[in-house]
């Protein structure tokens, strides 16, 4: 468990209007139970006040959250205009969390905080704002002066971690778009990253087919053989430890989890079916491949229960402990 | 749970030199644990005794395996030259596992066994000896007189079952293989067999989308728009209960299996590997859309395991337990 020797995390609000605000103060509330260090809140107090009771406490800098953490949520308040209303999204919302974003990762990249943790946004209102990234991770990724190739989305529960290849595509699309180099540098990415965020010295990596039973020797599908297992050959010939292609359907029962530390998945379902199958409330969103230590809680804004207290505070609160944890684990090995 | 009322299940042992028969011995040794009815074994006698030392009793027909499985694995004989090994395959196997098989099914065909429930069997050998089938359940289908476009696979565990509206194709030819009337014939057969197999007699089905988050609306692929959901409305419109498209990874937590009877997936793995995270040793082969009923263990002939006492014969246990309950809901409706 991280302790307080570090700073505290940054967390984002996302959305004023979404869940963010509600799970984040839920947090604070339960930071015992949850076993959480301290953290401190960015946005609007406001978005916070409007769905919780609790206390904030509004401070300037990460390092006054420490002493602030034991009486309220500390929270550096941005300076916002007008008050979103909980469940209507909003175009000023949207500046509202980008900012709060911004912030967070600049704490970070300064060292100010120890970690971020980015609370959920509204796509289809960035986009009204000119954000351009497929997501807050490109973001991330380019304030962070890092290319958002070189960066790999992980979804990490307690007996199981995923990361997926290819992401937001047609499924149609997948199959064309898989190459030996996009799979290694994924490959790559995610062991560098158990090492760094996870403290394994030699990670393991299984990586999965495409196809059916791994396309039964090419009877199911050829890119096994001429995609896949060229990659496996080249990671492992620069000393990794790599698997595969397994067949993904036999790859996540217990038994098999046991043998890797994590799976390099082919597409987005692959990878992200059998996580929230088995650690739905758990699962986080690690992005590895950064100077700095990024994590979220695997859900969207979920506008239409905000404001209701009946937002599930779990995730946002497995993705404080695992990036406090990471964060740690990267401090120990500097 | 299935009684004595029933007649005996047939089991046939599958490949002499896979697991099947170590895991059928396995399952009469552990009878009353696992809570299995009378059920009777097809195959060569000698393949059972390779690898198990305790009671077989011989018969001629189901009925005599009442009172014989008291005292030993009751066994229809089959008359084979020669014994196989465990662990080696042969084509002469392959013919003693294609006998067995067409025996069973003519047993629950003319009502003396109450079902079939078939061990594994290796495609490789029985491609070798003519056999033109994708696997043991389009054989069974024919065997029936059911055209095998007509029955669904369905993979069923204790909190799940799902259907894979397509099977043994590559990934890269799914898209194009989806047709609406692929989908209602799929659904229309599932949601019957949930019926007639399981007892329900208004069974709710979840249908799974092909792309990420079931395509957002379009922008990650058109399959949920063109095909997917017309197949939906079709099949509502004729009074099923069907829902969806949902997106594939937020449907098979426990919260959102507590919503269906079933899940009707696009492509093999996006139905096996849920199943399989989750019920690993108990997921069960059920065909559905048959005169009879027929389950299977959702595993092969493991030959580099056979003969080493270390087979697991829980998931033969979970299909034979599954035959003789479907079995008792199809005498108890009839």
């Amino acid at each position: 468990m991280a302790t307080a020797v570090q700073n505290p995390l940054a967390v984002s609000l996302g959305d004023p209007a979404g869940i963010g605000p509600e799970v984040i103060a839920k947090c604070w509330d339960n930071r015992a139970a949850f076993g959480l260090p301290p953290f401190v809140a960015i946005g609007d107090p406001r978005s916070v006040a409007a769905v919780w009771d609790g206390p904030i406490e509004v401070v300037d800098t990460p390092r006054q959250a420490d002493a602030a953490f034991d009486y309220g949520l500390p929270l550096i308040q941005l300076n916002v205009p007008e008050a979103d209303v909980p469940g209507h999204p909003s175009v000023a919302g949207a500046h509202t969390s980008l900012d709060a974003l911004e912030l967070a990762v600049g704490l970070a990249r300064s060292g100010s905080a120890s970690a971020v943790v980015t609370g959920p946004v509204a796509k289809e209102q960035l986009y009204a704002i000119g954000f351009q990234h497929p997501g807050q991770t490109e973001f991330v990724a380019e304030r962070c002066g890092v290319s958002p190739g070189n960066v790999v989305m992980m979804l990490a529960g307690p007996t199981l971690r995923t990361v997926p290849v290819t992401t937001h595509l047609p499924l149609s699309a997948v199959p064309s778009r898989l190459t030996s180099a996009l799979i290694e540098s994924r490959g790559r990415a995610t062991l560098r990253g158990l090492q760094r965020n996870f403290g394994i010295a030699e990670p393991r990596l299984a990586v999965s087919g495409l196809n059916p039973h791994s396309g039964e020797g090419g009877q199911l599908g050829r890119e096994e053989i001429e995609i896949i297992e060229p990659a496996i050959a080249a990671l492992a010939a620069e000393g990794w430890r790599v698997t595969g292609p397994h067949p993904a359907d036999t790859m996540f029962h217990s038994t098999a989890r046991a043998h890797y530390d994590a799976a390099l998945c082919m597409y987005h379902d692959q990878a992200l079916i059998p996580i929230k199958a088995l650690h739905f409330a758990e699962a986080v969103n690690v992005t590895l491949g950064l100077p700095i230590v990024r994590t979220a809680p695997d859900h969207g804004t979920a506008f239409d229960i905000a404001g209701q207290d009946r937002a599930d505070a779990r995730p946002m609160a497995a993705a404080i402990r695992m990036a406090a944890e990471n964060a740690t684990r990267r401090a120990d090995a500097a």
